[in-house]
């Protein structure tokens, strides 16, 4: 009997270990006595500052040390913020099972697959009002609306209280595959009481209803049938299947053939297509090679590029540096996306060499969020009606978005939390308290370095990047400390030195007067000697430019 | 008799030298006979890949070649991208005045004092309404309305035909300071008969009208109104003076003292101020220092970074680095702005970063832009009715809308002509052709560097901001060829070495045994050397971390 009391009066820990100072890399640990569980896995893309760096990581020492508690990571659905870090972090994890519905764990296999770690990873494919028991928790799987198939939110089950976790979603009444979002469930879950709502808070400053992707097929449709005698390219998310299928629909009603262009979009597809996600009718597909031998108005490419990545497929078209497919006047490009945040300036440049080769642009109408605007986040507070609300999923203006729209749906302020990432957010009934914090970072991924590119790294490529390099070389007499050979000087990135011979000249001068002055004293340290070189030099060069590259002494003996 | 149809045969030519291939950097050449005039002389702002690089002046090597020609300088309004580039471009120039009006003169004459340059370049200060005679040209300067006060327009009187420039506009029926654009008097040339209109398509993809600046006047009057128990701080473009001058305005209407903070808002308003352009009550201004001193509900903060740029003032309050104004719970913050494309994800991060501090942040209905947008053109296009259409200041998509606005009027095709930097248009009575191509370019400033930083420095530096460097110092003895030390390795922003041992050690490894073999073969020609350095270290870091660091081989002899 005691024994029971203590246990009911344990509080569940909610620890973020990413994904709430930064969009993307999502990542939360649960935690009830011996029991801990994961939500979602994913990377994060670089900020503009990590020169260099390819991916961002979750650091996941919490877990790592606490691997004997762990039950499995449970997966809201198959985009790269949220399963992205698996193959990287499961490197440093024993085997836990990962919980996914069914396409997410075909992106998930996909993913384990190119990173040879298939065999390692246990994996289990989850229905939709399934319940899974993990330790002292257990989880049942929502169906929800979102830009990809087979979205779930959570219902995890605790000892202290039920916490619902939306996942990334949206409200939409006519999906293009499957059916809408369980409201029902929700609601009757929350009839039963929850403890606490981790919602989406993407798109919570927007007014509204994000609007059904089916809205888009419309669009589309208008385009094949406006533009009878025009190629037509779209680009659009590679992960958006259902937006590729409105495509194929249209292309197959109009007599088209599709193309699909770009690795990440012919991988999707292909996924998504064995596991029942996409319907393509017989003889719809071509491979680009085939492109050529039908007429414009037969053709309906698909691609990459939506966000003006310079490697991806739409981009190479429009520089004119793709090697099968070239824009002509007359092509109408779709950009069936909306570029995001950081991405405006590289799609608006694609927009313009593509109009400079002729093509007509299209953008109106032709894309709708994934997210859940704030009637639609009103929606699920009035279905779910936690005691805590603990916005999720956006920066930090968009969680106090959601903050706002709960204040004004009733929700008192102090039953309000917004947390950070390492937050231990302790909860129980009518109590939530942060109680302490956890060590949690981003791990920067360059090649297959993990974690080896770090601040100091990176604070070197940025001054490297800002003014370049002057390297100076010298070899000294090992006995008697004398200039055998030197100072020479090699630079990079710093001017072009055909045209500044003067100032190379100038300044071998002040490093040769720099060394007869050194000599002079007799002073043969080295870090002295390489200070008032580095000094000397440095003070030289601002004068003559304003500028300041790094500079490296190197000296040799012998 | 026969000369005089010689003359008349001549034709205008036009010839952008910057503006049509970047935002910015507006510069145009007007050529007919013995006589050059110039529109505006501006800079832009590096593209993201010119790393480093401080600001982009145009190319004027043809301007330089025909010295003898120029006439003058014609600037249209003091914007950084029409007049940023005077102090660079009139250091290769022999003397030729610079006209313009009152406040673009004296944001002009501000720039040349800094550049030390005010006694070597001729300035005429010119009225509304005013004819120059300049050569075979005659250029009338009409009043229009833009984010900064002073605009014009210019009509440019030749003896093949009249070319309006409208130079960067809207329509504003009911400015702040001054007068609506002189719509009569663009009716009026129109009447005569215009050969060419070169018009603003900033905004042509825009439907509808730009609103007047005095809607801003009212949302911020609404503002202090609403919240007389915050501090309010407002960020905004520091060359907007009618801006500055309408929270003037409400800060002396409700009892608040105004704080200005970041260099160029404080010059701008200084030069304004002086000249007329900005009514300031007395004992309204008072200096940071001084801002302590009064409660919050009694001042109001004017400030740079609204664009998020990294070092201005909003910036370094939102990172909590602002040595006098610290952020707090309660402040409320405007954005009296748009984000310039390319500046989206910087501003976001402001806000975050303000947002975590308590800040409260206004966005809507506080900024209007300065450009006209599609039904402003039209009736532009109404009123000239010119022969030929010529769409500038935009990027090739506006210009490409602006087209098609025209051809929408009722334009032919052949009627409008998109040109490109250094293209030569030739212009006579229903004749326009690009009949040729000058050299043009864009010159990149770093420091006070002046066109040392081409594309070669610049793609050292996004090697090195990608990867690192990696040097590798050997000495050889000058008789034998035989190595006296190293060789040793030296790197920086490729990997963090402390962490790294193990790597740089076989790095060693391979490059010592490249000496062993080279040796063996008695190769002792250093470009072989530096070759098989490069190739070989080059090979191993890729398998071993799949990056291409720079490779420098630096061989000293002794």
């Amino acid at each position: 009997m005691k024994k029971k009391t203590e246990q009911k009066a344990e509080r569940l820990k909610i620890i973020p270990l990413g994904g709430l100072e930064q969009i993307g890399m999502n990542i939360t640990a649960f935690e009830y006595g011996d029991s801990i569980i994961v939500v979602d896995c994913g990377l994060s893309f670089p900020e503009d500052d990590m020169l260099g760096v390819d991916l961002v990581i979750p650091d996941i020492t919490y877990l790592k040390e606490n691997q004997d508690k762990l039950k499995g990571f449970f997966i809201t659905h198959g985009h790269e913020d949220h399963i992205g870090a698996i193959p990287y972090v499961f490197k440093d994890l024993n085997v836990c099972p990962i919980y996914s519905t069914k396409l997410t764990n075909g992106l998930i296999e996909h993913k384990l697959e190119e990173h040879k770690m298939l065999t390692k990873v246990k994996r289990k494919v989850v229905k939709y009002g399934t319940h899974i028991n993990a330790g002292e928790f257990r989880v049942e799987f929502i169906r929800t609306n979102h830009s990809i198939q087979d979205a779930a939110a959570l219902a995890i089950y605790s000892p202290a209280g039920i916490v619902v976790h939306t996942g990334d979603f949206k409200v939409d009444y006519t999906p293009v595959y499957g059916d809408p979002i369980d409201l029902q469930r929700l609601g009757e879950i929350g009839k039963k009481g929850v403890l606490a709502l981790m919602c989406d808070s993407t798109n919570a400053e927007r007014p509204g209803f994000t609007a059904s992707e089916k809205t888009v097929g419309k669009t589309i449709d208008s385009i094949f049938a406006d533009n009878d005698s025009s190629r037509i390219i779209i680009a659009t998310f590679a992960s958006n299947v259902d937006r590729v299928q409105q495509i194929i629909n249209s292309a197959d009603k109009y007599g088209r053939k599709v193309c699909v262009e770009g690795r990440s979009m012919v991988n999707t597809i292909e996924t998504a297509s064995k596991l029942g996600y996409l319907q393509i009718p017989d003889n719809t597909l071509i491979d680009i090679e085939s492109l050529k031998s039908y007429p414009d108005e037969k053709v309906v490419l698909v691609t990459t590029g939506s966000q003006g990545e310079s490697m991806a497929a739409l981009s190479r078209m429009a520089n004119g540096t793709h090697k099968k497919v070239q824009i002509k006047p007359g092509d109408m490009i779709v950009f069936s996306s909306h570029p995001i945040p950081g991405n405006e300036k590289a799609v608006s440049n694609v927009i313009n060499d593509l109009t400079m080769r002729g093509a007509e642009i299209v953008m109106q109408d032709v894309h709708v969020s994934g997210h859940a605007c704030a009637e639609e986040i009103k929606l699920i507070y009035s279905l779910v009606r936690p005691q805590f609300a603990i916005p999720v999923h956006g920066e930090y203006k968009h969680l106090t978005a959601q903050a706002r729209i709960a204040e004004s749906l009733g929700w008192d302020h102090d039953h309000i939390k917004i947390i950070r990432s390492g937050d231990v957010l302790e909860l129980g009934d009518n109590y939530a308290k942060v109680s302490g914090h956890v060590h949690t970072g981003a791990i920067m991924v360059d090649g297959i370095g993990v974690g080896d590119v770090g601040n100091i790294v990176l604070r070197d490529r940025q001054k490297l990047a800002e003014d370049g390099i002057i390297i100076v070389v010298l070899t000294l007499d090992s006995a008697s400390g004398t200039v055998l050979a030197g100072p020479d000087i090699v630079s990079r990135g710093f001017v072009y030195v055909r045209d500044s011979e003067d100032l190379m000249e100038s300044a071998r001068a002040v490093l040769t007067e720099t060394m007869e002055v050194l000599e002079e004293k007799n002073i043969t340290d080295w870090n002295k000697i390489k200070a008032d070189i580095r000094d000397n030099l440095s003070d030289f060069v601002w004068h003559e430019t304003q500028r300041r590259p790094m500079i490296i002494p190197i000296i040799m003996e012998v």
